[in-house]
């Protein structure tokens, strides 16, 4: 039985054991921690480039971060022992490493912290994990509270192991000037000319103790003896060994004698994080070792948190939906757009997406973006395929691919971003690129969209090549050749085109908005006569002319991104539309969202590429892929398909029901990437909905703008707000307060017998549906009555 | 209190725990297995580049071997439990994963397999391992033999993990075809074009078993359960339940019922291996997957190890010398010489030495080899710093930075070479290189050492640059701007130089010898004008001009093989040699054998290098490096100092007595590539004498030359077998039989009151101590007296 509970803005798991893999997560402009409820941990720093200063046991291979990441005995984590100093008996908290089962638990996910409160045998143990807001460093307090009616003799442990740092120079030791175990190595590197970028890392990691231990352990072997992790011979002893290590695995356990009056407990602060030198660890000591020091900590984090907010409440019959809405999401959107995902390179298009939900949080993060997005255009007009974010920074993994589809999310995040704010002068500013030239926000949008439409981004039949991606990075096969074509890049690029247009349209300039709605008419025509496969589109055609997500294909035979943007560019006429909706519910719908195609790929498609290489239903390959399922709701409230885009949302917000979503290692605190597909089909079936615990997604942005500008229809235009909701059918109605270009919007949204919209503003009717010249700081207050 | 034993060509080990990671190893043309007394496991094998079939818990980054490998709960092993049925009591064979105190333990490690042998409440557990000759696959009997006096009922569970294979389509489950549980997976990839190199690769791993088990598992975690792998949950159960993996860790776990009279035996027999698809599975249980199969390959296998048994036997008053030299040594010495470390691309330095020793054992692939890699030639006259043996081989790791010593090591590995076999034809052979000039090898050995010699090699003060690093790969700051010279090389230069003037002797070109006697000359007058520091020769002078290996420096003061080399190259002069040994007597010389140099670096040199950056005593930092102690060795025996040679050989081969060894986690079964250093400096000491666990080194073929034409002084020159036998001071005498171009001599040596060694033949006194004419096929007798 599963038990868990939204207690205002915290999120609670009171199950220990069955949600192995259930986590939450913390960031920085630093750094970011993902922690599972069990105790384990994935903990990353920019230095500049991602490192870690905790690791696995082995060498570890440095990549992107993984999906469904996998836990062991000794994935990092972070763990207390007890022992009952009277019976010899020993449990750990949260649950790893013993995995004694506790007579009470609860992991408790916050917005600016990770709780956990343990009891076993009339002791309690409250773990508390914070982040400073500036610095890369955990902030931990553990309390430990005798909850029984008696004096309890204790010894408490924590033990915060550090894994095989590097095969340089490994070692670790208390240090009784920091007053904390210091782990020392060298990043590895053979190249002479790589040694000055290792030079100063952070290559010492410290795990510093506010009050002084009386032992400690710093050498893993000697922590463990022959007892393993679940039964620590050190633990046996009656102080640890103080054990140094020497170029042998380092660790972090000290040991504390508690000897607790009922009701009594001990408290005891702990600083992990890496450091170049002893200087720099004092000084972290100095700053947050305290009771007052991480107090202040809490404050200034929970004001950086506080920051991120968001410009939206709801109420609505949908309580879970509710809660994620006003809570989680605007946070993980917040995390997206505030850290590009702690990388240097972020893809163009995740680095857009990312920062475009910002419009919502920090318009002017958005703003920038857009603006370093552009003055990394090239020459020709395309986009790069990766942003670069610091000096030194390289294009890596998968942005040393090509793809073809970057110029297509400029548009789209210039369209929130100028909803949102109104501010068309952004157009106006002049940006030198790093090539050297010279244009306006204007012209640089322009010449995206004359790259999308020229000759180089599309074929004679004038569909869009695909390369070795485009959205899809591992569909890396169809276009090598540079003859393939992408179906969704094409409706794609007529959309982003037609964005454009409409912008052009803003700020008067008809003539240029109807060169572009020419093109994209022309795309769009393109795109029926070559792509359109009876009931649904065709997601592309391959170098050797194969085309690919039809009727005839046994797997791979309906794909979601096409459809959804031919809807959204205007490439699937209504007629058209009444087809792929029946297909789109058949073939791709599930209890746990839309896939992305379907059915998915049980063998290598040589001539699709690496997506077939995938797991089947795993990743790209035929999952719930929120990010396409984002794109799917958002073109269904473009065509007042509320319930269709309320049901997907629902599902990738918090399952069919939250008890089923727990099931599937999800607490509702962040949308994963994806949940697994193969629903329906035998073999897949055990694994079907899975989340994939990775909480980067370009969803987010997607679903916060279909909460507020689709579900609540509260979307700025030019000249204010636009009010036109699309509850869904079942719904009698909502309120919601929005915040909106500085002012504030009380809106109570109600069925009622009407034709169409109508607005009541402050108590008188409203000309029509958009609140025109809002002024920042007033409170506006709509009652809104919708058929 | 260890306990071990001899016991012919095996080694047995009794101890169960304190013997954490002592190992032995197997190897075939394709691949090696390490395994661990406790039944941990590191296994690569060829495809063509290294690969794994089974894997850590996580994403692992790939590297070169590393010394000192870190065990944890979930690294690679191969294990069973045992569960009695009665008592529902669990323990595992060999020892992890469930370390249970065995009544018995014996680990035993055999030239051509590996066997475990546990007991414990009365059942008794046999493990052995046995790889193929030609194919990837470890042949696996465990046999369990009830030892009570009572029927028992057990259930047997080989457990063999797989690991986390790959982030791209791993699954597993029982397949029925095969008999056996098969995983797969994708080696993951980024970039289309490299696709075609992983398209073929092995990707599936199987672990098939000739009877059917009763149930099976495939997925780690449903075996795993709450119970981690020290008590697995699934054990718990009356069967193993089944269960497929997909995209989770796949493992290998099978369930027997065995219903034991007393006395009576179960025998199961299995195959883990790689495979490219299920018809090759098929045909690898077809060929190996019953008692005849793996008879017939342990006795081809056997037939293989035996091929490499060596040159000599000898029987002196050291026990511990005689086992390892007749039994381990030549073994160590082909595995080098067969296989080049399994690597496709050995550095060129690796190279010569790993074949040099085939000359004693099948002189052929010394000859290929000496041919292949001047084959690599550049047209300088210098060598690459690998040598490609595979098709689309490619320089990695360490030899993508420039190395200068890689000529020096070509007349070494040809005087070894020749010395054994009077194959002077060699030199007139002609040899087409990669860069397409012709050249007889007689030549492209004159233009090497002319490279050697040139203004390319070396400076003004003729000192011979470093660049990035010479036979110390991280010494790589000395020279990177192409000013710093290693005092090491240069020193060698003279002696690879000399060699060279021998041969051209040899061959009658007193001109030439005269030439290169002259240019080593020069190069000794230099050596002495700038390197000699008083009473040793340093290591080199920086980039900056900075002479280091000197008594003024703290750490690095004294260098081993400046000193070795200055005596085998002729750099150091009788009176300059009287200095230096009791410098390396006092600074060097510890209890596990020469220091490489000391006292240890402690932090960064920064004109020194990475050397300076691995752990004091640790690695290249100032261990007993073992291959620069064999050059030392060597050195020793060409002075006639048999004293110091033997004891430094003896401390490589067995340690101070042999329960030290045991005591540092090396069996004597191969020597290590280091032992730690440190002795005698307090923070260090706990660690010092450490093996490293690493048997790739180039220690061995110099250790066996050392046993063969040092201590037993039975060494080839042009016109015959040279007797000079070099004993240790208190030694009578030793029977030596020795292979010598296709004869046998039987050599009985005693100490004798005689001036000079004098030798019977055959009961006839030699004119000399060359006997000539050495016929093939025939026995000689010798008897040898010494002073």
């Amino acid at each position: 039985m599963i038990r868990s509970a939204h207690n205002g803005d915290r999120y609670e798991l009171t199950n220990h054991a069955a949600m192995a893999k259930a986590s939450g997560f913390l960031w920085n402009q630093k750094m970011m921690i993902q922690v599972t409820c069990r105790g384990y941990a994935t903990a990353q720093f920019m230095q500049p480039e991602p490192a870690k200063y905790v690791h696995a046991p082995n060498l570890e291979a440095k990549t992107f971060m993984q999906p469904e990441q996998n836990y062991y005995a000794h994935h990092p984590g972070r763990f207390v022992y007890v022992k009952d100093e009277e019976t010899g008996e020993i449990w750990s908290a949260p649950y790893e490493p013993v995995r004694a089962k506790p007579d009470r638990f609860v992991f408790s996910v916050g917005k600016s912290d990770i709780q956990w409160t343990v009891e076993k045998d009339g002791v309690r143990v409250e773990m508390n994990l914070l982040l400073p807001t500036e610095d890369v460093a955990e902030l931990w307090s553990i309390r430990v509270t005798n909850i029984s009616n008696r004096k309890r003799k204790t010894s408490v442990y924590p033990f915060f192991p550090f894994g095989y740092m590097s095969w340089m120079n490994q070692e670790a030791e208390w240090n009784e000037e920091v007053g904390g175990i210091v782990a020392s190595s060298k990043t590895p590197y053979q190249k002479a000319e790589d040694y000055p970028k290792t030079k100063f890392l952070k290559d010492k990691t410290y795990f510093l103790c506010e009050q002084a231990p009386v032992a400690w352990e710093a050498r893993q072997d000697a922590f463990e003896g022959e007892g393993n992790l679940h039964a620590p011979e050190a633990l046996e002893a009656e102080y640890l060994s103080n054990s140094d290590a020497r170029y042998e695995t380092p660790t972090a356990a000290v040991q504390y004698r508690a000897e607790l009056q009922p009701n009594s407990s001990e408290e005891y602060r702990f600083l992990l994080g890496p450091a170049f030198d002893e200087a720099e660890i004092l000084a972290m000591r100095e700053k947050y070792l305290s009771k007052d020091g991480l107090a202040q900590a809490r404050k200034e984090y929970e004001a950086y948190i506080a920051a991120g907010s968001g410009c939206l409440k709801i109420e609505t019959p949908d309580k879970d939906l509710d809660n994620f809405v006003n809570n989680w999401l605007p946070r993980q959107v917040y995390y997206h757009g505030d850290v590009n995902r702690l990388t240097t390179d972020p893809q163009t298009r995740n680095y857009l997406q990312d920062n475009m939900g910002m419009a919502f949080i920090k318009p002017n993060v958005c703003r920038d973006a857009i603006l370093t997005a552009i003055g990394q255009q090239e020459e020709s007009g395309a986009m790069p395929d990766g942003i670069l974010l610091t000096e030194g920074a390289e294009l890596k993994y998968i942005n040393q691919i090509p793809h073809t589809d970057h110029c297509v999310w400029l548009p789209i995040a210039l369209e929130i971003y100028l909803s949102e704010t109104g501010d068309y002068d952004l157009l106006d500013k002049k940006v030198k690129s790093l090539h050297g030239d010279t244009h306006t926000v204007f012209e640089r949008f322009s010449r995206a969209m004359d790259w999308l439409l020229s000759s180089s981004a599309r074929d004679t039949r004038g569909l869009s090549y695909i390369a070795q991606g485009d959205w899809c990075d591992p569909m890396n096969m169809v276009g090598p050749k540079g003859v393939g074509v992408s179906g969704w890049l094409t409706v794609a690029t007529a959309y982003a085109v037609n964005l454009w247009a409409d912008v052009c349209e803003q700020v008067d300039k008809v003539d240029t908005a109807n060169r572009y709605r020419e093109g994209a008419k022309t795309v769009n025509e393109s795109a029926n006569r070559y792509l359109w496969d009876g009931d649904w589109f065709s997601r592309g055609i391959t170098d050797d002319g194969v085309t690919f997500g039809i009727k005839d294909d046994k797997e791979g035979r309906i794909w979601l991104n096409p459809q959804a943007w031919s809807i959204l560019g205007g490439a699937a006429s209504s007629e058209k539309i009444k087809k792929i909706l029946p297909q789109i519910d058949s073939q791709l719908t599930t209890p746990y969202g839309v896939l992305m195609f379907a059915p998915p790929f049980t063998a290598m498609r040589e001539d699709v590429g690496r997506v077939t290489q995938k797991y089947p239903g795993q990743g790209e390959n035929g999952s719930v892929y929120n990010h396409a399922a984002s794109f799917y709701a958002w073109a269904m409230y473009t065509i007042d398909e509320a319930d269709r885009a309320y049901s997907c949302l629902r599902a990738m917000i918090a399952g069919p029901d939250e008890e089923d979503l727990l099931a599937r290692g999800q607490l509702p605190v962040f949308i994963p990437n994806y949940y697994r597909g193969g629903w329906g089909i035998e073999k897949f079936q055990r694994t079907a909905g899975r989340s994939s615990q990775l909480f980067n997604t370009g969803t987010v942005s997607w679903a916060y703008r279909c909460i507020i500008e689709g579900l609540c229809g509260l979307r700025g235009v030019k000249e204010g707000l636009k009010i036109d909701p699309k509850l869904p059918k079942r719904w009698d109605g909502i309120k919601v307060s929005r915040q909106f270009r500085g002012a504030t919007f009380e809106v109570e949204i109600k069925r009622a017998d009407v034709k169409s919209v109508e607005v009541i503003l402050d108590g008188n009717e409203l000309d029509g549906t958009v609140v025109k010249y809002v002024k920042a700081g007033r409170t506006y207050r709509l009652d809104v009555q919708i058929p």
